[in-house]
């Protein structure tokens, strides 16, 4: 389908791509909504907020019955922008557009799909950069420290006031397949179906000192100050070097060397010198770096990567297998040979575990060499499992 | 033998520990000598110094022949001081006594062993801490990039310098063993063993991404000042999560979840906050990192990590086996299962192109799940593969 020929997804319409396809945008354009609870919130950690908001998106149409609705959790650095373009934004689509959408393998003419900014979040949902009613100013690091779990209760709250009282599935990838165990931890009712990959029920050390290492270049950066810095500022440098670090940790060694091997950049670039810019894949690090800085609050950033650090399903009931016993879902697991972040094991440990406890569960691993990262792939073979899976009959 | 006698190495004498084990500062105190050249150097990329220094250290005595030297290349942040303990430092050994002493595998009875600070190097070798005549203060920047070919080029006039005509071995892990590899192809004479170990002929696109991150972390930190700083002060933030972060990549995940896995620090240390200090991994990382800035310069970080980046022997001539043909040494390659930083696929290929130019060279693989640091890690077995490499006779 044309590019040019955008259409809100809400639509439906005709010239959907083949099944399985994953030409970008199939949605066309779509919007988000604010979801505003003015319900006390407490979190994990025992303080209460008065309400909270969080931005979402959907996409397809929720059925009489309610019953096919799939909640979709993004990874530290998504948002609720899953699928489809924006009129207003860059014109580029959404996270996981080859994932979702008409004909897809999350297929949204058969779907309602749901994707919130989680909490904790800086895209719209209430986080350590938004408003503190109290004092009229972000609330920095006065926000409360949030979890895993705060997370999962947050999204339940919005899908409960979606009239959804159980999804058809749940899915997400790295920290998004946190975010799914734990909603079909906590609330088992709520979910039927789950689908969390390339992630780990609890961070390796060195998993956690990438993401720690990161966050002191943020602390201490001079202008962190404490996190009470105006929209326009804040630790720049300390945030940019914490995520070139951490997108090396996204992708393999072979596919960096496939896509920038010892190449080096045009001369004509900015910043070349001797000890700058020097490298093809240095250009590449430092180009995602300072996007991400443009369109992501450090805060945001320290909230979130100590969520996933503190994830511990495991730790909490002494095993995964009795952290897993409340589970209603069936699952399916999925690894990545080349995942070196959150390793193929750790997933099929998931699996494993969700077996002993007794339930329904399979795990596939895919022998992608792309690294962590390739969950958000172009994959057919990916898009096989997971459509598959979300279209057997229920036990 | 116990650490409460030392003695100096050079004076040999009674007490050695059993050959071939690792206990600590068998040379008992050492001292390090200043070497410093008159004659102009010229650099690979086309400058000249008037002159240059080179700090050293020997162990052992220097035969009649001139023919018991052994060449010791040390990495990144290592130094001169490879073995024993110094009278006026912290009591701790050189960085390889595991290795270096009487009756180890590198057998100071019977070798004479050099081990020198690398050029562009900040402990004592020119480098761009160094004072430039021409200004009295440091060089700073304008200080010629430095290449492994420029350090090999130094360290060879320093061997001149000492007598020795023809090395018995020269042994380097890591950058050192770029160092020593670079030294057989330019120097062909003068190496008649090599023992290139857990080293790559050149990075792969994933190395280059963390040096040039570490990079970015200095050169974008708001006290770099272009290396114009004083020596009490420079980008001490960008120099410790730098380092931070290539630490990670010195260890195996392996390592780490077992010398550290998920635990806690002791919660009367400073700097414990929801996002600080949370892990004690973390609480490792920040130490070496601050421990590292007070010892380390970050201009000679920003030249030898460039040095290491650029160091790529087949790219110059086309393929490793050409690159290898003025080679004469005989060569042990070795490689460490769990370095992932320089694998041991890396290593292998290094003494396949050897065999396949027609040289004498074989390879060890240690099954060791430590990580790249394993070559300085206590091991019996790479002590037995290193000491009979060493006692083997010459063709």
């Amino acid at each position: 389908m044309p590019d040019s020929l955008p259409r809100w997804g809400h639509m439906g319409g005709s010239g959907e791509p083949d099944p399985r396809t994953s030409a970008p945008s199939g949605l066309g354009l779509v919007g988000w909504q604010d979801f505003t609870s003015a319900e006390p919130f407490t979190f994990e950690c025992g303080q209460t907020l008065t309400g909270l908001t969080l931005r979402y998106e959907t996409y397809g149409h929720l059925n009489a019955a309610r019953d096919n609705a799939i909640f979709i959790a993004h990874a530290l650095s998504g948002d609720h922008h899953a699928a489809g373009i924006h009129g207003s934004g860059d014109g580029r689509p959404g996270w996981w557009d080859n994932m979702i959408g008409p004909g897809k393998a999350v297929d949204t003419r058969r779907y309602f799909v749901v994707c919130s900014n989680c909490l904790a979040g800086c895209k719209g949902s209430t986080g350590p950069s938004s408003i503190d009613p109290a004092t009229g100013r972000p609330w920095g690091m006065r926000f409360p420290p949030t979890s895993i779990r705060d997370m999962a209760a947050a999204d339940t709250r919005l899908l409960d006031h979606l009239g959804i009282r159980s999804l058809h599935a749940a899915i997400g990838g790295s920290m998004g397949g946190m975010r799914v165990l734990q909603m079909a931890v906590d609330h088992p009712g709520m979910v039927r179906r789950m689908i969390p990959m390339a992630t780990t029920a609890r961070e390796s050390a060195q998993a956690l000192a990438f993401n720690a290492v990161g966050r002191q270049a943020i602390l201490r950066d001079p202008d962190w100050a404490d996190g009470e810095y105006p929209a326009s500022g804040g630790p720049r440098v300390g945030l940019a070097v914490a995520r070139m670090m951490a997108h090396i940790t996204y992708l393999s060694d072979a596919a960096m060397d496939q896509k920038f091997g010892r190449r080096r950049p045009a001369t004509d670039d900015a910043g070349l010198g001797p000890f700058d810019m020097q490298w093809e894949v240095e250009r590449y690090l430092r180009y995602q770096g300072n996007a991400f800085v443009d369109r992501f609050d450090a805060r945001s950033y320290l909230y979130i990567t100590r969520a996933i650090d503190e994830f511990d399903l495991a730790g909490e009931h002494g095993s995964l297998e009795r952290a897993l016993a409340p589970v209603r879902a069936r699952s399916l697991c999925i690894g990545f040979a080349s995942d070196w972040l959150f390793p193929p094991a750790q997933n099929r440990e998931i699996a494993l575990a969700l077996l002993r406890a007794g339930k329904s569960a399979s795990y596939a691993e895919l022998p992608t060499d792309r690294g962590h990262d390739s969950f958000l792939l172009d994959s057919p073979q990916l898009y096989g499992f997971i459509g598959d899976f979300l279209e057997a009959p229920s036990r």
